[in-house]
């Protein structure tokens, strides 16, 4: 913790306030010629988004991790959350898993995995196994997780995903990561060793000789498949210890999601998963039944980003324009403090995510107000909480809400 | 001193140049419906100012100390002067003391005290002894200060308040704080013992038995009174080895203030006070008188916060106006670099501090113009300085003062 968070942690105070972190994944984009010099933002229709804007709102642009550095769901959502996503990293492992709505413990070390070809010499021919389709891996995944259960008194929980993908859990006594790859990273080599990034941590090389002897129980149980006869393991990692959100702001916090990679995400600092709802109209409306229930809810919907990774300008529009429909029904129940942005900028002209500073709408009773009568990106560069790091986006709402005595006299 | 001061300090050269730092207390403030969407700068009419900026401006904002974080007038002003606040912690002692206009040294450890009332029993049964007259605080302070003047080879101050409040210093060798409070901060208590934050700190160990000590002689000197026979100890703090200005920047500062705590201020970082201005137009007068003697000069106006203190829009307003009024007396002797701004901002709308960046208006031969036509809350989201931390002003006065040679070639 630095000498800052520490400033803030002493400053806290409990007010009883409610605080709403609307993310619309992928929200940032750019303006381009061939739409027009127009961002989705711009071109789409947000009449009740103007109304908040103009009943008095703070806009601003925020650096989702560092300059120049685009982020994936992970650093971003935690950044939101108000973790320094270059202090707290979340391996790419703990990140699959989570994708795949799978429950992580702290101290669980986990890796995503592929199905891959061997030759008989033990070399890779294919790291993708040819694509197997998405039954066969669930066939596979079932044979080893029927068959290995523990590796020695560690618990191994085996998943599938998609095609050749799956995912690996550890989960017992001592356990770190992170460790190098099993993936050779090209065909025409064996699948390599994983190995401490840290040769003096225990708990690393724990999982070293845990993988190692992993390898030895699994093999032989796909050797007689022709083509997905081994697999390779990618970003072994470890559920950081991360104080939840309740620890660190005092705030129990509830988080309405649909997808389950930010279930996880928001699991991942103590979140309550809020299951059920399957349109933004029915997470307002859930978030309108919970009001009493929680302090501080994050809501997160998908389709922005997605649209944004299609590099379809249309459906990005169309994704906001059906936000915006759903939000007199998250209105309806204010709460003390309301931020709405995104994780990052998707724009739809670089088919996916960027480090383009994401635009930011902040509304409380003292977030003063900017004048400005939409929220978009070429507004939010003239708002008065110009461009700062997404994670003080927390702070700031911690400030609107009341939530700080003052620093020195 | 962090690297980046080092740097500053390597290529700062002394140019002759005169600076002007300009604060308007508690200047920033939010639009808001009830007063037509205009902060009391924009509602005031400034002729003056607005002048000032059409001649060649650059307007920005301040985080004054981190996102989210409303200071106190100490760390408020300590990052105008170029210190890091969260690095220069001044404690509430040291701040009250400067407040009642007492003259601190180096090493000295001040407390903010009250009188009590104590039962039979030493039990607090009123923290603040019924709220006793100011004389009556005076006429105890006057006892304690004539009996104790010592405990053990060190000195002990003792300055009355108003009503119930007062501090005590101690000044000798290896004193430090902060020490807790003997305020048990509730009744049906008894004082408690203060501690050393450190206790592995020689000075906060020898401050602890020295506040013992005085306890025990102090007391009895108290034993008659029905409401006041006891007191207790907050913020017991030690004044910080800053080092000052003149050290810093190769400066003669002056400060030119009408309030104690502004003066208190600018000693503890080495500046001269200017005593006998007691308005705005005298202090420029003085200034005017002054110019010649020092390389810098801090100007401190209060009446902006008071109002805002007191959510007295209008009366933001008419300071602000009283200011504007006055500013050509200082103008007929301009300085090479003026910087115009807050400690912080103090909404009139929130009654109080806030975190909201104030606003600054930078003017010198270098400053470049930002083409506005006045120096607003506004104008300032837009100007070329945009937002950034306080503690960096001074550097930015220093550059448009050509007090830095090219780091690196």
């Amino acid at each position: 913790m630095s000498k800052l968070d520490d400033v803030y942690a002493k400053l806290q105070v409990k007010t009883g306030a409610k605080l709403a972190l609307i993310v619309l994944d992928g929200l940032g984009d750019l303006a381009t010629k061939s739409q027009g010099w127009l961002t989705p933002l711009e071109a789409a229709k947000t009449p009740n988004l103007d109304a908040l804007t103009r009943s008095g709102c703070a806009q601003g642009r925020m650096i989702p991790v560092a300059p120049g550095i685009t982020p994936g769901s992970g650093p971003g959502h935690l950044a939101l959350f108000g973790y320094d996503p270059i202090e707290w990293e979340v391996g790419r492992g703990v990140i699959e898993t989570l994708g795949l709505g799978i429950e992580l413990k702290n101290g669980d070390v986990a890796a995503r995995a592929n199905f891959c070809t061997l030759d008989a010499k033990g070399i890779v021919t294919d790291r993708r196994a040819g694509r197997i389709a998405t039954e066969v891996c669930e066939r596979l995944c079932g044979i080893l997780s029927s068959k290995i259960k523990k590796v020695g008194t560690t618990e191994v929980l085996i998943y599938p995903g998609k095609e050749h993908r799956f995912v690996i859990v550890f989960r017992g006594k001592g356990l770190e990561g992170p460790l190098t790859d099993t993936d050779p990273n090209r065909e025409g080599l064996p699948i390599a060793e994983a190995k401490p990034t840290d040769p003096d941590n225990a708990g690393q090389k724990k999982v070293a000789k845990l993988i190692a002897d992993f390898y030895k129980l699994a093999l032989p149980l796909l050797a007689k498949e022709k083509t997905a006869n081994g697999f390779l393991m990618r970003g072994v990692a470890h559920q950081p210890d991360i104080p939840t959100f309740e620890q660190r702001y005092g705030l129990k916090a509830a988080a309405i999601a649909v997808y389950p990679m930010y279930k996880g995400l928001s699991q991942l600092v103590g979140m309550t998963k809020i299951e059920g709802p399957e349109t933004i109209a029915q997470q307002f409306e859930r978030y309108v039944k919970e009001y009493d229930n929680y302090d501080f809810f994050f809501i997160h919907y998908k389709y922005t980003d997605k649209a944004g990774e299609d590099g379809n300008f249309a459906a990005k529009v169309k994704a906001i324009e059906d936000f915006d429909a759903a939000l007199p029904i998250f209105l309806a129940k204010k709460p003390d403090v309301i931020a709405i942005t995104g994780d990052h900028s998707t724009p739809a002209a670089a088919k996916g995510h960027s480090w383009h500073p994401q635009p930011v709408l902040l509304h409380s009773e003292l977030s003063g107000s900017d004048k400005l009568d939409r929220f978009t990106e070429t507004g939010a560069n003239s708002g008065s909480l110009s461009v700062f790091e997404a994670k003080y986006l927390m702070r700031l709402m911690q400030a609107n809400a009341k939530m700080f005595d003052k620093y020195g006299a």
